[in-house]
C-alpha cells in the first residue's frame, strides 16, 4: 500500500519540515480498516448504500453518532438532532446558505481558521472579529460588537467559533464563558456556529463540553466531523442541532436534489462505529498525536533563543508561537525555509493583520522530524533577528 | 444482500407504481461491484484515497474521464479541463456560486429539472424561462430574452440546459440548435451549464455530441455524472470546461478547505473505470432501461384514451405525456393515486404553471409493473375525465 502521486491537497517538499499543514499524518489513517468496512457498508445495506440518500443522511450513521454523542458528551442527543454533512467545510458552506444572506455580517475569532474566511466570502457575507486571549473568545467584546453593528442597522446572525482545542491558537473557550456565550446567543437570537473537528484529539483528560451539548435548546449549530479522527477524504461530518434549526439546513435545494452528499462515505462511517473499531483508533490517534506534541514543545523549549513564548495545547493539531518583538512571521518565513522548515504566519488567521505569531501544526510528522524542525526553526529564528535589526 | 430502512430519497409506497421519481432502479445498481473496487481503490492509492484530496480531484479519476471522453465523444480532452464533483447537484451549486451573484438572471428552460430551481433559489438568483419544443430549447427566443433583459440592465451570465434526453421532456437539443447556442453564448459571453446526466443512457444509437465537445472553447460548464450511470450514493461527477472557467471553480473557497469534495468515492469510481467494468455496465443498463422504455410506450399506446399524447424518448429516464384537452395533470393526480399510480405533474417543471402534462419515469420498475402502471393511469384518466366535465 502506497500513496499515489497527485492525489492530496498539500504536496510536501522533500527534506522539508511542513509545519504549516493541518492535516492528519497518512501513516495513521486507518487503511486496511477503511478498506475492510467498505466492502461491509456493500453487504450490510446493500444498493441503499450508493442510492441516492435522504437529505439528512442514513439513518445507521445519525443513531450511530447519537448513540456515542449521548455516551460521551453525557447528554440527550437523538437522532433527529443530528444531520450528515460532507465535512465541517460543506456543513459551514450549509448554515451560511440556510442562516444568512449576502451582506449579513457574521462575526468570526481572531485570529480564525484562515480557509473558513474563503468560504464566507464565497456567500457574499462580511467577517466582523471578536478578540480572542487565553480564554478563548471574549464574550464581553463579542456582546459589545454585536450590540453596536445591530445599533447601526447592520444584519447580524450569526458567530463562527472553534472554541475547543482552537485553530490556530490551540486554546478552549472556558466554561464560565461557554455559558455566558449560549446565554447571549439565546438572548440575542444569534446562531453559533461551532466547529468542533478537534473534540476527539484531547491529550490531557477529556475536551470541555461542547456549546451544542450544554445547552441543546440554543441556538448553536455543531459541526462534528470525522475527517481528523478518522479520515478526511471520507468527507463525512455531521451536525447537531435543534430540531427547528437542523429542518432548515435539511430543506436546502442541493439536498433536495442530491440527496445525502456522502450517501455511500456515510455508510463506510457507520461500519467503522457499528463494528466498534472507532474508540480504538482514537485511543492510538490520541497517543501518537500527544507524544508528537510533547516531542515539539521540548524541543521548543531546548532550542528556541528568548524572546518565542507558546502555551502547551491541550488538544488538536497546532502549537501557536510568538515571536521576538520586532520579528514577524512573514519576515521570519524566507528565513525559514532556508532552513529547511516552513510554518504558516499568524497574519494568515488574523483579521487585523497582527503577524507577531505564527503557527505550527506537529500532526504530520514524528518525533524526531519534529525535533529537527524545531532546531531548523531556531536557527531561522536567530539568523532573521541578527540580520534584519 | 438487501436494502435497509431509511437510507433511501424516496420511500415507495407498496402496492403503488411511482412514477415520480427519476432514479436508478436498485436492482440494476452494481452493488457487488462498487464492494469489490471500493477495496481496491484502497489497496491501490493507499492512504491518498482518504487524505484530504486536491480541490479540482484526484489525477487519477481525471485522467481515466478525460481518455473515456476523448474516445467516446471524438474530441481532444486532456486531464486540465476536468475537475472532480460531488454529483451535478453540486456542480451546479458551484458554478452558481463562482459565475453568479445573487440578483442575477439565470435562464432556464421552461420546463426543466424541478430540483434545480431550488438550487438556484438558494444562491439568490432570479430563474427566467426560455421556451422548449420538440427540437430543444428555442435559441431564438433565448437570444431575444437574453438581449431585452441586458437593454433593461439586468445581469445575465448563466443559462441552465438539459439539451440531451431532458428532464422532464425527453428532448434533444437539434444539433443546427447547438451549433446555434455555442455560437450566441460565445458572441454574448454567456456562460452556459450544461447538465448531461443522461448521456449514458442513450437507447436509439449514441447521444448527439455534447455542447462541451463541440466548442471546447466556448464559455459552457459540461456537468456529467455517474449517479444514473453507475450508482447516486457515491455523489462523483465532474465538470469538463476550458481551463479558464475551470480553475475559477476550483478556487471556491469550500474546496480549498475541505478539498475534493469526494475524494474518495473518486477513488472508487476511478477504480470502476480502471478496471474496465464501466463499458461494460453501460451496456447492460441501455438494455434494461431501453427494454422499460419500450414496455411503458407500448402499454400506453395500448391503454390510453384518445387525446393523449407522447413521444418516445431516444434516452434517458423520462416519458412526458400530454393530457386531453381540460384535464391538468394536478387535477388527474388524486385520481391516479386512488388508482395505485403516481406520477409528477408538469406543473413542477414548469416556470409558467403549465399543468397539461405530466413525467413518467421508467427507470425504477420492471416491464410488468410499468405496463400495469399504465393501465393504472389509463384507468385515472377515464375516471378523471368522465367525473369532472
Amino acid at each position: 500500500v502506497h500513496a499515489s502521486p497527485n492525489f492530496t491537497q498539500n504536496a510536501l517538499r522533500p527534506g522539508f519540515v511542513e509545519f504549516a499543514f493541518g492535516e492528519p499524518d497518512p501513516t495513521l489513517l486507518p487503511v486496511e480498516l477503511i478498506g475492510t468496512v467498505a466492502r461491509h457498508a456493500i453487504e450490510t445495506y446493500g444498493a441503499g448504500a450508493i442510492s441516492y440518500g435522504r437529505p439528512e443522511g442514513p439513518a445507521v450513521l445519525r443513531e450511530e453518532i447519537a448513540r456515542r454523542v449521548a455516551a460521551r458528551e453525557g447528554c440527550v442527543a437523538a437522532a433527529n438532532c443530528v444531520m450528515i454533512t460532507g465535512g465541517n467545510s460543506q456543513g459551514l458552506d450549509l448554515a451560511l446558505t440556510v442562516f444568512t444572506r449576502p451582506g449579513d455580517v457574521v462575526l468570526v475569532e481572531s485570529p480564525t481558521y484562515n480557509l473558513a474566511l474563503g468560504i464566507m466570502r464565497d456567500r457574499g457575507v462580511e467577517t466582523v472579529a471578536v478578540p480572542l486571549d487565553d480564554d478563548g473568545l471574549e464574550v464581553g467584546a463579542l456582546e459589545a460588537l454585536l450590540s453596536g453593528l445591530r445599533s447601526a442597522g447592520r444584519r447580524v446572525r450569526m458567530l463562527y467559533t472553534i472554541p475547543t482545542f482552537h485553530n490556530p491558537t490551540g486554546v478552549s473557550l472556558a466554561l464560565g464563558r461557554r455559558r455566558r456565550l449560549l446565554a447571549l446567543a439565546a438572548d440575542r437570537d444569534l446562531i453559533v456556529v461551532e466547529d468542533d473537528v478537534y473534540r476527539e484529539l484531547a491529550y490531557d483528560g477529556e475536551a470541555p463540553p461542547s456549546l451544542w451539548s450544554l445547552a441543546p435548546e440554543a441556538p448553536v449549530v455543531r459541526l462534528g466531523s470525522f475527517s481528523k479522527s478518522l479520515a478526511p477524504g471520507l468527507r463525512v461530518g455531521w451536525v447537531n442541532a435543534r430540531p427547528d434549526l437542523l429542518s432548515r439546513l435539511v430543506a436546502a435545494g442541493v439536498l433536495e436534489s442530491g440527496g445525502c452528499v456522502s450517501q455511500y462515505a456515510a455508510t463506510v462511517a457507520a461500519r467503522v462505529l457499528a463494528e466498534g473499531a472507532y474508540d480504538a483508533h482514537i485511543i492510538g490517534l490520541r497517543r501518537a498525536y500527544a507524544s508528537r506534541r510533547d516531542a515539539l514543545a521540548a524541543a521548543l523549549r531546548e532550542h528556541l533563543p528568548s524572546g518565542c513564548h507558546f502555551a502547551v495545547p491541550a488538544g488538536g493539531f497546532f502549537l501557536w508561537l510568538s515571536l521576538p518583538a520586532g520579528l514577524t512571521a512573514s519576515r521570519l518565513l524566507p528565513f525559514a525555509e532556508r532552513c529547511g522548515v516552513a510554518f504558516a504566519p499568524g497574519v494568515r488567521f488574523s483579521c487585523d493583520g497582527d503577524d507577531r505569531r505564527l503557527r505550527l501544526a506537529f500532526c504530520l510528522y514524528d518525533e524526531a522530524a519534529l525535533a529537527e524542525g524545531a532546531l531548523r526553526l531556531a536557527s531561522a529564528i536567530r539568523t532573521a533577528e541578527s540580520g534584519c535589526d
